[in-house]
């Protein structure tokens, strides 16, 4: 049987009652998502300076209205909100912040965590699959993770039917994690409001989302990137081919996690996507002993802390003239492109780029892909 | 879609009516199997030598009585009521002996072939699996086997209830194998004795075993190294742990063949066997063409053909003395021991020690087990 120790945690940092507040309107402030958050606290030095600075990176990235800043007061009242339901907010950095998951380039920087938090700085596995489950699928995710929860993970999931509720009812009492697609106050599916009271005695529920923020449907393949952060390995039990387990499958990929999946009848279409996943490298897994000896090693090996930013350069360096941010936009279009691309084809430094891009997204005008791919909204 | 070509074809060789059943007589003939067979042949230069050096060398092992052997009457009747059943006797290294099976270190010398013989110059794949084959086991197996023979392959399989029954059945119109464990009069199961009729329109059956030769239990694993050696690969359909088809996978592994298996639910115990082989790094197969592409390079390279033996050497280099037989004897026991070992521990040629290990064997007192291991029995 498996003991493993608690995870190293991340660097110790304590944000101040006014940092936390500034962080919480940067990460709410329209056009920030947590890629740009991290690229602004970067470039300013802090969340505050950030602030100060978006009217005029909005305005300069070409917005046609500037984006709402959220306001000193609504960061109030939803500090206030959060803790009086008892829920902690751990930002990026922190102690108690989950340390696989600060490892991703787009971890939130704030992360409501309901329960005890103690169990994200323990080894977690991720066990996903499809909301229509069959009877024998449900029946093996019991016992997987029973199994695993017995040898000392956590587990992690998405609180959706199916899978998801069968691996939190058979770790609630060895700790569960439920990862949500929406704010603390508005679970989704509804009829698992119970179950999260039951998971958070022993387990957590997380989220990065205002505590109201009613799911959308793209909220959950961007809830999914955290489902794999937080965990050193996912397994996937049952999913078609197309299905939401796979986009968790894809991004546990991206983020060096490793992939298990649950084999089936080549006739089950529920067995599809998990067979395909097989063929494509993912650790086939028919008993925990599968998950244990696979991530046993990694485990041991503990965490590889990503490298850290340089100091931010003097702002002569990053500002860019007009001509340059208009020769740079004007390699710009729908089509996703490279940041190296852009550095070569404008002839600028990357830092040049990396403000015109910064401004582009602030002023809403800009997306971002995998791989570090940008292309015009 | 592959549109295989024919296989090479063997060296071609065509035996005399005298020496086909000098062939017959040896291989026939007390403790002579395949591989015996080859040694001998190759140590007197023919059958006939061999079946005249083969009281001499039983009485050199040490054997208790000598063995019986094959009468000339005894191979002139057997080969008489072959041909009154219209099945051929090809001889290993004739043309229409299977390509791919002569390479197996112990192929048949003799092979009976009935129904079209121009089968076995297809490319062949080999489909087997459990007998209570499950009904999704037994619908995918008929697609599987569908779209093979459709793509040009050949389909090998076994007889047996369940799997190998709804393989056969699935290709009887593109061309089917049925690679018998006992004689062409003793097919096992019996109610498949119509099933083999339908086979032999478009396809084969084939035995190793004289024609009335009753299928004991330990004819079955003998029977499936013919299955694996016929093939290019091996697809393995529902196995449980311990199951028939999993010596045909290890046969096949060992012959170099590609093995193939379709995944399960890790709850249906007819997929314990299949999953642990693509744990253990078979080709998971959800639909034909994982079969084709796997075998197409293969298909493609056409076969290696086995180094050939040397020259027979002159008697006074490998018939040896009462002191090397009884050194080399001393070093025996019922634990397997290897030819080098042998050929150190005694000092002596390794054309010596094979000479004294041939004479046991003749004498019934040598075991040959995998990786050219040898024990006394």
């Amino acid at each position: 049987m498996l003991r493993p120790g608690d995870e190293p945690g991340a660097i110790a940092l304590k944000l101040s009652e006014e940092q936390r507040l500034d962080w919480l309107r940067l990460i709410r402030s329209d056009n920030i998502g947590p890629r740009t958050f991290r690229d602004l606290v970067n470039r300013y030095g802090g969340a505050r300076a950030a602030l100060t600075a978006l009217p005029g990176l909005a305005r300069r990235g070409g917005a046609a209205r500037p984006g709402r800043i959220y306001s000193l007061d609504e960061a109030r009242t939803e500090l206030k909100a959060i803790r009086a339901r008892g829920i902690e907010f751990v930002a990026l950095g922190e102690t108690g912040y989950p340390a696989r998951l600060a490892m991703i380039d787009d971890a939130p920087p704030l992360l409501a965590v309901r329960g005890k938090s103690s169990i994200l700085g323990r080894p977690l596995v991720a066990i996903v699959g499809s909301r229509n489950a069959s009877a024998a699928g449900s029946k093996f995710t019991q016992t997987l993770t029973s199994d695993l929860g017995a040898a000392g993970f956590g587990i992690v999931s998405g609180l959706a039917r199916g899978i998801d509720a069968a691996a939190h009812r058979a770790s609630i009492s060895t700790g569960t994690v439920a990862v949500l697609a929406g704010g603390h106050e508005r679970i989704y599916p509804p009829e698992h409001v119970a179950l999260v009271d039951e998971i958070v005695v022993e387990g957590a529920a997380i989220s990065e989302m205002p505590l109201a923020w009613e799911p959308r449907a793209r909220d959950f393949p961007r809830r999914n990137r955290l489902i794999s952060g937080l965990a050193a390995g996912v397994v996937i039990v049952e999913a078609a081919r197309r299905s939401g387990s796979l986009i968790t499958a894809r991004m546990a990929g991206e983020q060096g996690r490793e992939v298990f999946a649950v084999p089936g009848s080549p006739l089950d279409p529920r067995a599809e996507g998990t067979n395909g996943l097989i063929k494509q490298g993912a650790i086939m897994v028919t008993e925990a002993s599968d998950v244990i000896a696979a991530l046993e090693p990694i485990l041991g090996r503990g965490l590889d802390l990503p490298a850290r930013e340089p100091e931010p350069p003097s702002s002569a360096d990053v500002e860019p003239g007009d001509d340059e941010r208009a020769r740079i936009v004007s390699l710009l279009s729908p089509t996703p492109a490279g940041l190296d691309d852009l550095v070569r084809l404008s002839q600028n430094t990357p830092a040049i780029v990396r403000t015109v891009l910064l401004e582009l997204e602030i002023a809403g005008r800009l997306e971002r892909h995998g791989g570090g791919l940008v292309s015009l909204v």
